[in-house]
């Protein structure tokens, strides 16, 4: 481990941990980015399956989740966690947001007792509801200034094809959030930081419902007025969730309050979105779980993020709307009509 | 001219001046409204032109601005304002931005003595700065209480073909903006009611502009993520210059603010977004123009809404990069690019 200009202890060597889409791509961010700056930095990616670890080592490629995309050849991978986290003194934490507290507590004996934990997870614990920040900090038993969270309107296959991206690096702790972005600037990808670690996460997480939402109403042939008028709404109630839980109105303004949900709920590439499409043109919970090659957070999340609002006493009608879905209480033809009625008689409710 | 349950003089006649997508698709909302609350209201559409007067007449059809759209047989249409001005108690706006007023003092005399006048346009008057709802108080003589404004997530085509939609009526007396509610609340059209003029017309203003930069991101083929940026930093300017101008940052979070620019720089059907695509693919502005049937207000409101950014001192960056390539004085292959790093270094000034 070395000092960074900041004074907060950085890395030569990073850890990243889950091999999907949006791991394989941040691995990506941090190579580029030590190759931009010179650093002299080593990149390591655990992953649980071997086929994925040696693709990413022969040929630099992880083609089941990232496909076409050519990988530095500086990042290597293993399914040995404990290779992986030796010397790592920053660990980014992207593996299924569900299965991350059984993960955390074989992985703690592992990790280096100064290590800076980074979650690009978007998602609440079922059962806890907490945010991941939280399920970190309790599971790793070390204080928020060295939990970190990186959210934004941050496809991950835009990123791994190099198209211009900003992000947020939030971190309760500046300088521990000024040190992360630091490692992360590369050419392609911009991060911003702030403190309001809240605000990014519960923006990262309900735009996964939100998305459901706008995905149903395309399933439904609705336009882009309805679908507009749902991210509206859809922005106005994450707010409401977030200052509950003493996050900021300026961080749901940016980019990853607003930007991260007008991103998600845009873009073909987004699956809960298209897990929401699906669902609109009526394909049932199992079907589509079929149809996709990975997890929709917001069908996980959703039932937790609506558990959260009702202990907090927040009205989060379109988030009740989508789970009422995912249990079957209500059908999709009914969602699209509810919601619209809906954001007319609350626009002026904030 | 009766009154309605408001206490607010509103029409059996209601004279729509301009037949364009929007002023012919409001024509049908109003008509489908009278028709579904059993008001005896007759709408008068006034045209320039006579072969779109005498299709409106005959088949009911608007082709060139509303192609495979049925009208109701109660609109009846003429090229004559002074018939079409006769009797109507409330009179809708829907002519270009920059030929408002010249025409208003042509019909100033034609005009009912206590008619209300409601503004469908969204632009800013170049030389003056004036918005259309200033413009007609101004050149008819009235006071802002007869004034209205509608606007929000409203793509025409889409309502035309009655897909589900909410709007926002702004006018500074709030009895007034109800009544006008009551006469355009359709099946599928659902207004909700303001008191905040100018932000409601602010927000229908820049949007075009923002939507002319999120175009140019599309054309240069840029990703969602950059576009979400844009998005995100465009409202976050078009309420800076709302609040200058005595706006609320609650309207600018709602339908007339998010949900009308989430809505034109989504959809393929917005002119600015299209406008912008096309100089983004590096089709000069002559050679947009002759592609489009119809204008693309953010490339003349674009100019004035800098003007006026500069009068006030509100910082607007992705304004003033969509003017300075309107201008010839920035290549699009430079506004992307720029515009990111700008977005970051401003994340935190709102």
């Amino acid at each position: 481990m070395t000092l960074i200009e900041t004074g907060v202890p950085a890395a030569d060597k990073v850890a990243v941990l889950g091999a999907g889409s949006w791991g394989t791509t941040f691995a990506k961010v941090l190579a580029d980015a030590a190759d931009a700056t010179g650093a002299d930095r080593k990149i390591h990616l655990w992953g649980r399956r071997a086929e994925v670890v040696d693709q990413i080592n022969s040929v630099h490629r992880n083609e089941q989740y990232l496909d076409g995309i050519s990988l530095p050849a500086t990042i290597t991978a293993s399914t040995d966690v404990s290779e992986v986290l030796k010397g790592a003194g920053l660990v980014v934490l992207a593996v299924p947001a569900q299965s991350l507290r059984p993960q955390l507590s074989e992985w703690k004996p592992l990790l280096e007792p100064n290590a800076i934990v980074v979650s690009l997870m978007k998602g609440l614990e079922l059962g806890t509801d907490a945010r991941m920040s939280e399920v970190i900090a309790q599971e790793l038993g070390i204080p928020a200034s060295r939990v970190a969270v990186v959210s934004g309107p941050n496809l991950a296959m835009e990123i791994a094809r190099e198209q211009p991206t900003a992000s947020v690096v939030a971190c309760s702790d500046a300088e521990t959030a000024a040190a992360i972005a630091l490692c992360c600037t590369a050419p392609y990808f911009r991060p911003y930081t702030s403190t309001d670690v809240v605000g990014v996460e519960i923006g990262g997480i309900v735009k996964n419902v939100i998305a459901l939402a706008v995905g149903i109403c395309e399933g439904k042939q609705m336009g882009d007025n309805t679908k507009a008028s749902v991210i509206t709404r859809g922005l106005a109630e994450t707010s409401r969730l977030a200052l509950a839980l003493g996050g900021e109105a300026h961080t749901m303004a940016g980019l990853a309050g607003l930007g991260d949900l007008v991103a998600t709920c845009s873009s073909a590439l987004s699956r809960n979105h298209t897990a929401g499409r699906l669902l609109g043109e009526g394909l049932s919970l199992d079907q589509v779980a079929a149809r996709m090659t990975q997890t929709a957070e917001g069908i996980k999340s959703g039932p937790a993020v609506h558990e959260l609002a009702g202990k907090l006493d927040v009205e989060m009608p379109i988030t009740a709307a989508v789970v009422a879905v995912l249990e079957g209480k209500m059908s999709v033809d009914d969602l699209g009509p509810r919601l619209l009625a809906r954001a007319l008689k609350s626009e002026g409710d904030y």
